[in-house]
């Protein structure tokens, strides 16, 4: 077993050029009053990985371009397409009036598991929240559906930007494989 | 749909004395040469909510207590077992002996996903190396397999504590899966 040369890294991901072009996961991510940089930059690199469709960034969540949001995106926030909206509401509206399935990470009395997904949840906006209050009631109110990480310890949440990776592989992954 | 109140959550989560006698996952993690602080507690926090068996640290990876671990692990490095071991190499040939399965977090030419896990890979330690070298290739030929996030965009990686994330999420439901 080796591990794979740089060279061969490279023939398994998409150039930037490709990224530009290639079809897109239909999975968006909502980044709502973030207050980090930092893991507004580890998300867009997070999103990168999964080819999320688009990161809307809402309320205060900082945008791009930032040093801190690039020290930790590694470039990723120049292929990911994203936008800022300053009212997370109306583009949630927007976004249910297109079709979008929004899902917000949240614990509830009716979450689910990212595994229960099915085809006709496609295409998903998952929300994020700020690192302390998370999702807030009023946004949640215009949510589909939540989305739990089942967790087993002493400890209520994940850092988000760990949380973004947990929920976006398990979603990319019950995605294509009701797709294939 | 409406969030759980603190006391709610209250009841769905360990106590710190619960956490120090209840059944742990069979699942260790081995962090070697792991540079940030921040990156090991938010791994800590992360190991909390899997009830990760042990969390080892080898090499120059920091170890509790450092406040800026604390910082992102929230406490978490009080709950979780930890040991520190200066020789990885020697760590590994023991937790090999006493029957673990050892596991680099690696892309190598025989990478495997975590969904192919089976019983019979438990207990398993898994191992996470250096933000920018990796698991280093002396340590990659102790192991029994190497395990890989599946990944569609341009970068190579994710943060570490990312994919500390990735991975336990979905090593743990393997277990419990196969366990149930």
């Amino acid at each position: 077993m080796r591990k794979l040369t740089h060279e061969e890294l490279v023939t398994r991901r998409l150039s930037p050029e490709q990224a530009s072009s290639a079809a897109r996961h239909p999975i968006g991510v909502l980044l709502h009053d973030i207050r980090s940089l930092y893991n507004v930059g580890s998300i867009f690199r997070t999103c990168d990985a999964f080819r999320i469709d688009h990161v809307y960034l809402t309320g205060f969540t900082p945008r791009p371009p930032r040093t801190e949001i690039s020290k930790t995106a590694l470039g990723a926030e120049l292929v990911v397409p994203h936008s800022y909206h300053p009212s997370a509401a109306e583009l949630i509206g927007s976004l249910r009036d297109k079709g979008h399935c929004i899902a917000a990470a949240e614990i509830t009395d009716d979450s689910r598991d990212a595994d229960s997904l099915v085809a006709t949840d496609f295409p998903m906006v998952i929300i994020l929240g700020n690192e302390l209050t998370g999702v807030p009631d009023e946004l949640l109110g215009l949510c589909h559906m939540a989305i739990e990480i089942p967790m087993y310890g002493t400890k209520h949440s994940l850092n988000v930007s760990v949380a973004a990776g947990v929920l976006l592989a398990a979603i990319t992954a019950r995605y294509r494989e009701e797709s294939a």
